[in-house]
């Protein structure tokens, strides 16, 4: 639609999650008037996140250095383990301070149709944590969608036989500040199912 | 948040218009696991769009070579200009296919608050360049807002001398396929006072 290397930077960018067509042609303008010294600094950015990103060698979070930020601290509880698909999930759970112990990035979902099994997640790093290290809980964190339980599911089965070892998922319910009203069929049959004594 | 070149990337995303942290986020972590040569094509039309986008020295468009593409067509009807305030206007009176004549980009419109003057815009070479081509019908198409509607007043004033010169503005009123009851009261006045006989 437009010549030359607007059009191919509008392409470029709407190649991206979440940014379409209109978006994609506001950013190109937006780029074609600002400042060199903003694009040379996106494209430094650009050029790093793929040299500069080290995974960290226990937990598998995105880091600085071989060992990320979280496995370095020897404040945290050594024996609590929270298994997560994505190293945005470890962020998630860190803005609630209610847990203090390490994590474990699997880097995914099991996903049989789209050829992801337990090979291609870091499920033998996390057996192999658990039996190096003392660690006594597991809390199975992956998301509550189809990909995420058939996972917690086949981890809770490979996880049963460590003596001493207690597995949990996270709960299930009514997200908070909502309304029942408006809950669909399968979150009210989970809370329904998960409730607690009081 | 996050540790190191994943942080920068998020922070230089979300400078761009319309991105927000959560999808700067979101393409920061689609980039750290996409094909390098991706990245790699993303960053090249980034460097080009700074070196290898040209203006055309007619009407200001954005080009390829010194005169655009539509400059070129020879097809056109080279006496009618239509006056409008970006690139992008071009693109969406070419998609209308209802006018065959040439484009004048003035690169904004006039907003003395941020200091664009008619001397910030490509109004000299919009005079100039009717003096010199055989133009006998000026449309101006600046967005209907205020610093357009100033703008479209401005020029319909310095173009008032130019003899046998047909000054047009586009059309106000009702957006098609829009309701009548939820038109905004500017919009329907517009409408009101420019109806047309049937």
């Amino acid at each position: 639609m437009y010549e030359g290397p607007v059009q191919d930077l509008i392409d470029e960018l709407g190649r991206l999650p979440g940014v379409g067509p209109k978006s994609a042609q506001r950013i190109a303008f937006h780029l074609l008037g600002a400042d060199p010294a903003d694009i040379a600094r996106l494209q430094t950015a650009l050029q790093k996140i793929k040299e500069g990103v080290v995974f960290c060698d226990l937990c598998g979070n995105v880091s600085e250095e071989t060992r990320c930020r979280i496995c370095r601290d020897a404040r945290r509880d050594q024996t609590s383990v929270c298994v997560v698909e994505e190293p945005k999930d470890v962020l998630a759970i860190e803005r609630t301070r209610e847990f203090k112990g390490l994590y474990h990035v699997l880097g995914g979902a099991l996903d049989p149709l789209s050829g992801i099994g337990p090979d291609q997640l870091r499920i033998r790093q996390l057996l192999s944590r658990i039996s190096a290290q003392e660690v006594t809980e597991v809390i199975l964190a992956t998301d509550p969608n189809t990909e995420g339980e058939a996972t917690a599911t086949y981890l809770a089965r490979m996880l049963r036989d460590f003596p001493g070892l207690t597995v949990t998922r996270l709960a299930s319910g009514l997200p908070m500040g909502g309304d029942l009203e408006f809950a669909d069929e399968l979150t009210l049959g989970r809370a329904l199912s998960g409730r607690r004594a009081l």
